[in-house]
């Protein structure tokens, strides 16, 4: 197991909504991931999900209310609770959730990122 | 569930060793903690445990060689593996593990920490 530098390894990529396994954690990911724009409205009905934004502001659209992260700021979305993140600009966040985890939940569709669970190096 | 401001958090204690529960994540806790000196030896026999630097420079002994992180940098210690933390002054870190850890893990003694698992507010 490596150290794992994140602003190493956010330099590593550059394509928006695709998480990038960075750590693992017991059964658990630990991904970084860059957002820009509107993403879709989803749920996770199995799992939390913890968002801790790197870099950018991210607005989490709820359906009671936005919540939006600053660097160093995190924000755990409970399970079932439906979400749609967006962006003002370029963000960095970790994402943090168990192994497997669909991006877009329960909603699926075309923003569905593949998953590769390979170690970003 | 309330946005987490890692330095506002930071901000509320100052003792050391001693982890701060911030954020749950399914039967994960989010914790924060400052460090200073050298902890003890010890393991966690049934989990793995993640360490995030966020200020200062953080060592962790291992048996065959040790590990330095500084800000944003991770690394996770795989379970049953011996280490032992250690700083060159002060360090603050969040830590991610499953709930009820205890910070001694097998080691046990005086530096274990109470557990509690109230949210820091």
């Amino acid at each position: 197991m490596p150290v794992v530098d994140i602003a190493d390894k956010l330099a590593l990529f550059s394509d928006h909504w695709s998480p990038k396994v960075v750590a693992r954690l017991n059964d658990y990911e630990i991904k970084l991931v860059k957002l820009k724009g509107e993403f879709v409205w989803h749920t996770h009905d199995d799992t939390d999900e913890l968002f801790l934004v790197i870099a950018g502001h991210l607005t989490i659209q709820l359906r009671d209310g936005d919540v939006t992260l600053g660097p160093g700021q995190l924000y755990v979305v409970p399970r079932c609770v439906e979400h749609c993140p967006v962006t003002d600009g370029d963000v960095s966040a970790m994402l943090i959730e168990p192994a497997g985890v669909a991006n877009t939940g329960s909603a699926g569709g075309e923003r569905t990122a593949t998953q590769d669970t390979t170690l970003l190096d």
